[in-house]
């Protein structure tokens, strides 16, 4: 079985390596496989592709080639991100794991999404005690699809540090943006968004799996998690990832260059599938914040069905999406988001998540749409039976 | 420039991907990308396949596949098995800088190997205090080649250990192997060489880059580096690297099978090109442990020229060679092995490292071994003059 005969509605979870991306690394693996820091020419030719890779990520997020830091992906980027931070963090409640465990082991406070998922920019200012040091939010949710106003709590933070700064107080305080969804849908450029510290994940946009940044303004001190040969200006160690970081910037390259064509594509599907579901189920529950949401995601309740049984039966007949993180579908256990924005159970046990990219068109989507109608219909009989 | 046209002596600094190991890879980059925590039956079946390589990953190397976490290199492993260890840890002075990094940022006895980079077992057991947690040692040093005493050091551990357990202390004491460099040219099997932790990289053994493994056996208590979604028994966050892993299994597999038929190649490669210099050069010094050395490994030094002069003109005409490990090339000062050891700088600064791997055979050995008789015959003529 592969994507060619599936409907892949799952591109939060996972992406497929564009062929482009695929091509660029292609020369890297068994031919120019040189250890970046040997001395003789092919590996300096090797070092320089690697730093051209760098400078490309940091083009198209706005930053300098040598504020990047290239790590195994968004989970680490994200621990590295609260690595530097020896006082009070804040985040909230619906962020990815890897958030919320790195801010559990500091003192932490922890601010609440709404229902629709939108974090208020009121509630982050709260939050903020003279000794915090970090604020972390994802642009964007991975279930809900909820975009947060990231340059608002920016705002917040830039007056914060301005505050502090008048009273001769010294705590650093940094605003970091997890954009592991998001970029190659929303504007990810970091002096617009206003942020101090920026995560992005090569396995979401169509490039290699385990390859990510982390973005540091210059004024960010951070401290490595991983010490070892001083790679990545000692921040953090080991011999280069070279295909995987020059596929990674393919990857970024083409997200960016194509983002808004991208995500108006994304945006109409999504809208006309959202559409035709509701229509025919005027009980349906669209979760998510209407407005500010990524184009792809559409998050679906069918209250009083099982979103569990929802994806087996969808499955069966080829079309592939989620019931909200895989990371949570894995345990079994009901979304940590679909909680913290407090869904009843009903409406949260009967959701599922779609989330659209590069695999879906017209055809599909179509398709995919009559398929969810034709199952949940099914579904709705066999329980007035 | 490709290395089909140059002579490559420098496979301890890099090695190319062997084909095999890109043709196991390549179903997963883009046809079965699904993430492996996904409820659907084709995640499941990458899910599948990725603990599969983690079952081949364990079984090349004796242990089991729970005791197997998959990390983003060797570097990583290293800090991994650091992070455990609370107390007192002992290492000797030869270790990458992964291994000297993570033990000098806690309480540490370093200890010294003798002028071939042996470590004294005598050394090492004299080093343990009634605190000491853990001990690191590598499999083989990567400038010299030198091969540790390993088994004779994981009996002093076990002696340790059993006489903690007699007096009733529970303080734990683990002996970490990095074995980056000898897998494929040594009996790596953790059973056999009676250690608690190894580590092992793919990207020294013609498997991709930035994937190792830290095999820890199931007496050994862990603390995470990276937290998040709690992948890796929660030991080790972050989407799995489907295609990285399952290359490196394949890697592992490949070097494994052919391990003593490619030692001996390799040894007797080695051997004729040391013999051909030593006789060209009677004054040359070959430095390492000569009965215990890896098979690809001539460290070699002609005292008096220059090794760093040397390695450039060797690659004006076509061979790459190293004057020691890349990183410390990279950063222009003298090897801390070289100086570990206590050799005199005359014989440091003279000294160039050939590696020989999948890419030699007779006829490049052959060739490279004129080359390089030419180029210091040509030196030490220039000196005279």
């Amino acid at each position: 079985m592969t994507h060619n005969q599936l409907i892949y509605l799952d591109h939060a979870a996972a992406t497929p390596l564009d062929p482009r991306v695929l091509s660029a690394m292609q020369p890297y693996f068994s031919d120019q496989f040189y250890n970046p820091s040997s001395p003789y020419a092919p590996a300096v030719a090797v070092r320089r592709a690697y730093e051209q890779a760098r400078h490309d990520l940091a083009t198209a997020i706005g930053g300098k080639p040598g504020e990047i830091i290239i790590t195994a992906g968004a989970t680490e980027s994200i621990n590295m991100a609260f690595n530097g931070a020896s006082g009070h963090v804040v985040t909230d409640n619906i962020e990815h794991h890897a958030v919320l465990n790195s801010a559990k082991v500091r003192d932490h406070t922890i601010v609440s999404a709404d229902i629709r998922g939108f974090v208020p920019v009121l509630a982050v200012k709260l939050a903020i005690r003279n000794d915090t040091q970090l604020v972390s939010i994802a642009l964007a949710n991975n279930e809900l699809g909820t975009v947060q106003p990231i340059r608002d709590i920016a705002q917040v933070i830039k007056d914060e540090r301005q505050s502090r700064l008048m009273r001769g107080d010294k705590t650093p305080i940094y605003l970091h943006c997890d954009a592991s969804q998001g970029v190659g849908q929303l504007d990810v450029n970091v002096a617009r968004l206003g942020i101090d510290m920026l995560t992005i994940n090569s396995g979401k946009i169509y490039g290699p799996k385990q390859v990510g940044l982390l973005w540091t303004a210059s004024h960010v001190l951070l401290t490595p998690l991983i010490v070892g040969g001083g790679q990545e200006r000692g921040l953090r160690s080991g011999t280069e990832n070279v295909a995987g970081v020059i596929g990674f910037a393919k990857a970024l390259q083409l997200v960016t260059t194509h983002r808004k064509y991208e995500a108006e594509r994304l945006a109409d599907l999504r809208d006309g599938l959202q559409a035709i579901l509701v229509a025919a189920f005027p009980e349906a529950v669209v979760s998510g914040h209407q407005k500010h949401r990524l184009a792809g995601h559409l998050h679906i309740a069918f209250p009083g069905l099982d979103g569990e049984r929802l994806v087996f039966l969808l499955e069966a007949k080829g079309v592939l999406v989620s019931t909200g993180s895989a990371c949570a579908a894995n345990k079994g256990t009901r979304s940590h988001v679909l909680t913290a924005i407090g869904l009843s159970d009903e409406v949260a046990d009967g959701s599922i998540r779609i989330t659209l990219g590069h695999l879906s068109d017209v055809a599909n989507i179509d398709l995919a749409g009559q398929i969810v109608i034709d199952t949940v219909t099914q579904e709705y009989a066999r329980l007035k039976r």
